[in-house]
């Protein structure tokens, strides 16, 4: 029987309510940037590995379960977070094929072995670090959406850290930061391949981006088709419902 | 009056058939890029000064005229060519506006003024060198697509140059270069403040940027809306149209 902390509730994974999830409106929830990447990212099915750093409450893991054989190990930083991710796993009796790591990914992680992993992903902290006076530096959400632990380049340092050559890593971000990720991404010698952008509707700017990496692959970038949200009438697209509601 | 050498011919500048520009099949002919690189660069209206490098046959200073009274100088490496936009110009009695270099943009040219210009577009070679076996060195249009005479950071180097500190750099170009782009640009402190990506179609991958830079910007890149070409029929989109008959 898995338990709930304080203010944790149980929530459907997806729309198809296929799988539950342990959320928490002040520890972690997860957003749409996380259904996204999972739909994005292009996986193994069969056997192979996979690690999801800044894993949260584990839902990429749970998400990549979904169609795919191959192991996929979290890792996260909150003991708070890491406590939800582990009991998520429990949850969906996924235990064969999911773990979560409570660790820093700065630190080299002993139980996570190097240059092996087919795919990373990463939904990172998307804001600079707010000073000491803007913001609580030990609230659950500030430590999840700023860089207070790691800063990009760390982030992109352990994707490349724990990649094998040839593995890609697939990261959701922020447009306003797409020239840093395409720096440290090839300063990394994560070489940018598939790039999409996701917009809230027509005629408004991107708010969101895809974007993968191979290690050590050569230069040939692709621009996806752009991906709408929302139609104009408020309601979900065609294309964003069927990944909300896992139909693709 | 104007004449015409060789395989040349008056052609309509845009749809609206307000302008005419010499054109040839074997030297230059210009392509929707320019077309919609005039219409995304921001310039000055009322004065100022612009610089369009791989001018070609002068188009995008023929574009641009009509929506500023900022002088505009062309630079063009090849002769021949060089030699249409100043016919140009000369045809649509533009000589008090617009002026043509004729010269090499990877040497400093003593008719430019340095770090003076307050946009700099350019429209350059997008293929790598091709090697001597495949194709003509020295025919007009290798030297106008292939980096034969200019590398894509030589063109980099000389928008950083000629433009001024806070002034715009505008460029089009293939989406496999944006990684190259990026990294150029802000290797040479020309910071991109603003990204455009072309479709041909809905459901297709982008086959062109329009990229916008900044000289000692700071980080904050915008990635504007998408601009489909074509509709489902094959018929221009409504937006598309707008930019080629210059409804916009």
């Amino acid at each position: 029987m898995v338990e709930l902390i304080d203010d944790e509730r149980f929530d459907y994974l997806l729309a198809d309510e296929s799988m539950k999830i342990i959320q928490s409106p002040t520890a972690f929830s997860f957003s749409l940037d996380a259904v996204l990447l999972a739909h994005f990212a292009r996986i193994p099915i069969k056997r192979g590995s996979i690690l999801d750093l800044c894993t949260g409450n584990g839902v990429i893991p749970l998400l990549l379960s979904k169609r795919t054989n191959a192991t996929i190990t979290g890792l996260e930083i909150q003991e708070r977070i890491f406590s939800m991710a582990k009991r998520n796993i429990e949850l969906n009796n996924l235990s064969d094929q999911l773990d979560i790591i409570h660790g820093d990914l700065k630190e080299k992680q002993p139980l996570l072995s190097q240059s092996s992993f087919d795919v990373v992903t990463c939904n990172p902290p998307y804001f600079q670090t707010p000073s000491q006076n803007e913001q609580n530096q030990n609230d659950f959400l500030t430590i999840a959406r700023h860089e207070v632990f790691c800063t990009l380049e760390d982030v992109i340092k352990a994707c490349k850290l724990y990649i094998r050559p040839g593995g890609k890593v697939s990261m959701v971000h922020r447009p306003g930061r797409l020239v840093d990720i395409i720096e440290l991404f090839r300063k990394h010698r994560l070489e940018p391949k598939r790039l999409r952008f996701i917009y809230p509707k027509r005629g408004k700017d991107a708010n969101m981006l895809l974007v993968e990496g191979v290690r050590d692959g050569k230069a040939d970038l692709k621009i996806l088709p752009p991906l709408y949200i929302y139609n104009e009438d408020g309601a979900y697209t065609k294309e964003a419902e069927d990944i909300i509601y896992d139909r693709t």
